[in-house]
């Protein structure tokens, strides 16, 4: 699976295929109606389904026609509506995108905390609004990229995958009729989509906060400034000198697509009425995959990132000793206020909050 | 404070108002140089200070400037940065905003919850896609809309709002050189922008809850339907014949906007570079204000919509009547399937389910 | 082609899909070096490239690779840089696509035009704020509806589909090098992208057009109203009984997720820096290839779902009777002041206006 | 006017305030009812109306009572609906704020040209994501600024800004029962928005070419590069040292937000139904707003920018020599295969290029 629209798409897999949305619907139904649909080879209709899901707007009726017809038995899908399959699978399908999704923050959060105790008192000029302003450390930077991804990873965390069990109108009458009682401890959420604006919000946390890594190495990174570079750049296809920061580049691109996907997600909640939506659930389908995908890609491509990273504290010497003087200007405004000489650096807490970043990055949930 | 643009807005109060913006930054000047400024009258130079801060590209700089002015105290602000004054002053807005909000969803999550059980038992129809689907009740409709409502505040408790203490970098390098030594439990967020966009989230959540609420009451209470009204109906400038749902209409009307200013704080938190982004900091704070006092008035005018809200059992029967056997289909089905005779109602777990929801919304947090 | 997440997607063919996308581009090599590259079967190396493409952060490099290995012609491409061969592809498959939806704007604009004749003189009654206001005719909707359409492929008529010929930074160097003399009238666009963002807005434009139909479909369709009703409902998993406004409601889902799509498009080209964005350009290709086909998709099922609507005179007149006096307040109150009696009908212009958009919309352009 | 969350919004001058709404609507009462309704102190119960406003869910009908209480004229009005006073007057305030906005963007057009022309041959590096790729002028990079800026006047010079009269439901029945006749040249747009979604994506185009000229200054004005500068820096309220391209973070700011309340507008529009939708109108206006306000502050921003913008070709030269052999890969590439040696420069077209544009900037319309 990829996508040449969107270079760097397979590495998320098969999360939110068409292919596997069918297969974890095969597999829902199956579970409800207890039986063993592993013989049925739905993937074969694929295309035949995709075309059908626009009769009755979404893709169950003619699964569960087909379905029906393979196996003989039209128990199957007895008290269930399509919401419920459509919902439930959506979050099956979240759930293992998620999972997947905090193996990589997991490496990221470990390669971050390593890079920022590495570079703990590798001096670098900070900079603010691009221009030059005081002494601080690249440990401090990582620092912060660490901070932006604990809190991303703290919000997907957080998240719920729960099964959408409601029936025609999530009063789950017909299943009262068949005579099941199910639990009321998940209780049908049909019209109420917290459970995927949430999912939204947090994927979009996740590409903020690759993005303002993969800011950094592209501003770090011009050739005038070359502190940090990307480990294997990309070529051209024409300039045979360039080495393009191509991650770094992509991740961008990513977050500048994520957060209006996730305000779509909002906007379709906000569309709910009645007892299924006209149009405001339908909206959730594809977005919710783009937001899944391009975000499992994103992270992947910031762990490769880092993975390849070039940190050259040399360049970052050479960037403070040449912006000299100036960026201790503050210091020594302060220190002559204070009726002090300047201390010796000028790094105030940079180490200490480092340090307290790291152990927040080391524990355990 | 209202806006001609925005009816309702007068009902955020002094919520994130210019002038509330700069009392709490005098505030902090005052408690971070342990000063009294309650004799400085900045608010006579808000005027001059909205021009000037576009020199600095925010509004300290100027404020420092008046301060120091009025007080001869040229120690003031000393070892802070703008970013530190204006994110903490962000947060201080925030977070009273936010308890009046709680509030408020405190007051509708009460009437919602009297509503439904008032209601536990008062059949309607349900409709899926516009069209008649299966009998329910509108106590179980109105369990829906309290559990949107109970999501949203959910969110809304998670959130903090923390200082922004780092200095000119992040670092505390001011402050270390002043001699202070800041606790580390509250780190700088300076370029790391989840205590941004969660608010924004949630509120968005919020708008979503309410709006679900409104559409409902929008599309009962269309005259052919007529089972809810507003209480009090707007009017009109020419039709002396209408009664309008105009607290619905306000309420859906900011649910159209609000998720695009979330996504503006994604976009802005993504955007993040150096130690102080060159344009993603300052996309910040109209947006979040916007989303601040929308969803202020959005929460409260549902609290209103709740409180004149009429219910029309009456109609709710009539229409339930004339749809007839067809909403007895399903069961019929089932029943045929089960082989038994359908049962004498066809409400599932309704009045279970709305019990559960009732029950959750008078948890302690 | 079709998409399990967005039924209906099948409607789009093949336009924009990766297989087109190689096609063009393979295409685009072969005008350039003006060699023959038909023998070449690139599709077949579909996913590899689509792999590929993330190495250099877009799919020509890859591609270049490819043709130069199956041809042995070393001379391909050369002069050209990679964002002239997408960018070029994107305009060629955009110039194809807007062809199949002006053909189907036309299609629209032609039952629109018959409809609002047809029903000159169907009187139904006018709703403001989902409230019954005045009398009005059904024609003098449908008008408004065809002035919708009309503007929105007003907007799709003047798009222009240029191609992208300026070498690896703009300045056509390379192409001069080689000794070619581009011509000036066409000049590079390459950081310059309201040639993209003129077609999100204008395809946003269309399914605003659209949507505003669907959604008085959807209105008008609820069983108490009854004046509309889509001809060939969409069927229920499970309730017997549904006929769902299926086309209605998946293009009311297609308007709330455009706008986001075509904001992107502009946030992408507010991201443009140096001689190509590092982020702003890859974000353009996947929302204007969603945008394209959903708004194909959208229009294509609005043209069904006029074709097949089913309009209610009888209903529409049973709803203004029982509308009763009410709907008359105001022409009493303007005929009390004006000092006269009320004319025998209150209908205003409507008949001249629908008369004018009619005229409208057969000017050739 | 001005706005402590929005540094530089005083530049917007008086343009879509609330004081400037009411104005309006009150001239287009008098010219209505053709009296004189200067007398009328409106804006003092500005703050009245402000919050009056919301139960009508729109301003007009207590303005209207209050002018006729204030005139004792209950002729006010007749035969105008809410929605034609309020959408008129937002074409009137639009109208006049476009015009400021075209005169803004007519002196950069001029600044550009001729900094163009000025720099039509000062060598600098082309960069390609973020990396030294080929020779450039100066002047050709001001070219592709002008591009930009060029396209975007030309969508705004296209706009047109209609009253809208159409009474109750658009039909003008109100008008004919008091004997007037209005002319079918200008049509009601009540549920037809592309008049408002046409101005919101014509002004985010423009803030799209103006941050694409910010972007540039805020790269290339990195002290590392420093080819770029502000003319006159902002100041920090702690760094003496800092000198900050205050204007580019603010223009860059305003892009980042305006794309999103674009969409809104097309939401909005997207969102229509019956003859006045129950939201969807309303959402419009202070969006509309923003966009507009924000936009005319850019502009105004670019304006100044371009004004005391540091052109530095000794840097941009040294660059270049640093940047060495490499940047002219392409061309030895190129010149080998042609079979020559390579040209003395590598800057194709620039020039001719350079001049296309100026041209086009001078083409009256």
């Amino acid at each position: 699976m990829g996508d040449l629209f969107w270079p760097g798409d397979d590495r998320a897999g098969d999360h939110f295929t068409s292919a596997s949305f069918l297969a974890v619907m095969v597999l829902l139904e199956a579970e409800w109606a207890d039986v063993d649909l592993s013989g049925v080879d739905a993937e074969r209709h694929l295309e035949w389904l995709e075309n059908e899901s626009e009769s009755g707007g979404n893709p169950v009726i003619g699964l569960v026609e087909l379905l029906r017809e393979a196996t003989g038995d039209t128990a199957l899908h007895r008290g269930l509506t399509s919401q419920d399959v459509v919902d439930t699978a959506l979050m099956r399908m979240a759930e293992a995108a998620v999972a997947d999704l905090l193996a990589d923050l997991d490496r990221i959060v470990a390669q971050l905390a390593e890079l920022a105790t590495e570079h703990r008192d590798t001096p670098m000029v900070a900079r603010t609004l691009t221009q030059h302003a005081i002494p601080t450390t690249f440990g401090f930077r990582v620092a912060q990229w660490l901070t932006g991804v604990l809190d991303a990873r703290d919000d997907v965390r957080r998240l719920r995958f729960p099964d959408q069990l409601g029936g025609a109108a999530g009063t789950r009458a017909g299943m009262v009729e068949l005579g099941l009682d199910l639990p009321l401890d998940d209780l049908p959420w049909h019209t109420t989509r917290a459970t995927v604006t949430r999912i939204g919000d947090a994927l979009a946390g996740c590409t903020d906060a690759c993005a303002r890594i993969a800011n950094d190495v592209l501003a770090l990174g011009r050739p005038e400034i070359g502190e940090l570079a990307e480990g294997s750049g990309g070529g051209s296809s024409t300039m045979p000198n360039k080495a393009n920061p191509v991650l770094s580049v992509l991740i961008r691109r990513a977050a500048l697509t994520t957060p209006q996907l996730a305000a779509t997600l909002h906007l379709a909640a906000a569309s709910q009425v009645d007892d299924r939506a006209d149009g405001g659930w339908h909206a959730e389908w594809a977005p919710l995959r783009d937001l899944v995908r391009r975000t499992l890609v994103a992270v992947s491509q910031t762990d490769d990132l880092l993975d390849g990273l070039e940190v050259r504290p040399d360049r970052m010497a050479w960037t403070l000793a040449g912006a000299g003087d100036d960026v201790l200007a503050e210091q020594r405004a302060l220190a002559k206020h204070a009726g002090h000489d300047p201390a010796p650096s000028y790094l105030g807490q940079a180490g200490a909050i480092i340090d307290a970043v790291v152990a927040r990055s080391k524990e355990t949930r």
